[in-house]
């Protein structure tokens, strides 16, 4: 089923995960393509399309069962099942994402950190002990992971990704400035993270705004 | 003239921005539509009618003056001057926000973080203190910030975003698992970075790459 969804609509999915899973929260057991809408600001069209997809479990005078829908939704994404996953790179983003608990309440465990600076090797980051990269293949060998998420700098993120796939990784979560996926086999998932290149976005939204409204700071006191 | 630019145009600049900062580097001064083509893996005529956008500085028989579109995009993305920047939450994430010396390079400059614990203020962070967010108001209308990164959990943002904005705040840096968009006015501009929605497109990825190559895991070893 996953393979005739369309990019566009799977790009979207975990948008409806994150705002399914609000609402499971907050106690909503079912929710109409309308409120959705509006929580969500997208068309109600577009949510109807989006979702009939995956098949149709919005009903006419009933909506969607959120608990429902978010199962779906957490099958087709891969999250009815634990990722494991290790962090490369254990400077503060990395050990940002190896504590982020939200990641684990969606299926993504991280099971080892790594990193090659002799001072904070043997520390703990939510109870996993940073370890060398030298251990890094071993680890592999002996464990089950799907997902590296790498916050190397640059210049030793490539031949990282390559010790990564050598060693039997096949998804890559990449935070350095560098476009990965056009190194990897095609068999390797990449998700490129430009971090400098979405605050690039910011600046520029900021300055086309600041041309609209007319660059004077509005007095929002009340 | 930045007006008449296409959303997708925009959308893809930085990333040309960072592939001529790399040339730039390596000294190359002029490159073709097809060399650049074949480093970015985006077809030279898509490359030839983005960059027209901008005053069309190819040539034939010469190809692009490196620096001068460089230039001429960071002055487009709102580069070409510094972007005061605060950083809304120390924990690691804020930190490594805050530490990443190439949002200098491009332009942005960390002068002030802001958390709630009492155990992190008073630390530095790159020279730059840690401050209490109730300095935060007072802060702001003493100094010229142009954007703020907000790291803090879901619960706290969109009250503090209030806050940013209130206090004359035109951009946000939004990492909080909400869209800040739908709650700010108009004139703000913000970016969402959503880490975990990024985690999930991979993993729908390595899922759909499994089906695809057969989930087994091929022998990579030399």
């Amino acid at each position: 089923m996953g393979k005739d969804i369309s990019k566009a609509v799977i790009k979207r999915l975990p948008r409806y995960y994150r705002y399914l899973g609000v609402l499971e929260e907050a106690g909503v057991e079912r929710i109409s393509s309308g409120e959705l809408s509006r929580q969500m600001q997208v068309t109600a069209s577009q949510i109807r399309q989006d979702l009939n997809n995956f098949g149709g479990f919005g009903q006419q005078g009933y909506g969607y069962n959120v608990h429902h829908l978010r199962q779906e939704i957490a099958m087709i994404l891969g999250l009815d099942h634990t990722n494991n996953m290790i962090v490369v790179g254990a400077g503060h983003l990395g050990q940002a994402l190896a504590n982020y608990a939200n990641f684990e309440r969606n299926s993504f465990h991280v099971i080892g950190i790594f990193d090659v600076n002799p001072d904070i090797i043997g520390r703990k980051v939510r109870g996993v002990e940073i370890m060398s990269v030298d251990e890094l293949p071993d680890f592999l060998h002996h464990h089950d992971v799907e997902i590296a998420a790498l916050t190397l700098p640059k210049e030793n993120a490539r031949e990282m990704a390559e010790v990564l796939v050598k060693n039997g990784i096949h998804a890559i979560w990449n935070f350095a400035h560098t476009d990965l996926n056009l190194i990897v086999p095609d068999d390797v998932a990449v998700q490129n993270v430009h971090l400098s290149e979405s605050l690039m976005r910011l600046s520029y939204s900021l300055k086309s705004r600041q041309e609209k409204y007319g660059g004077a700071v509005q007095d929002k006191e009340a």
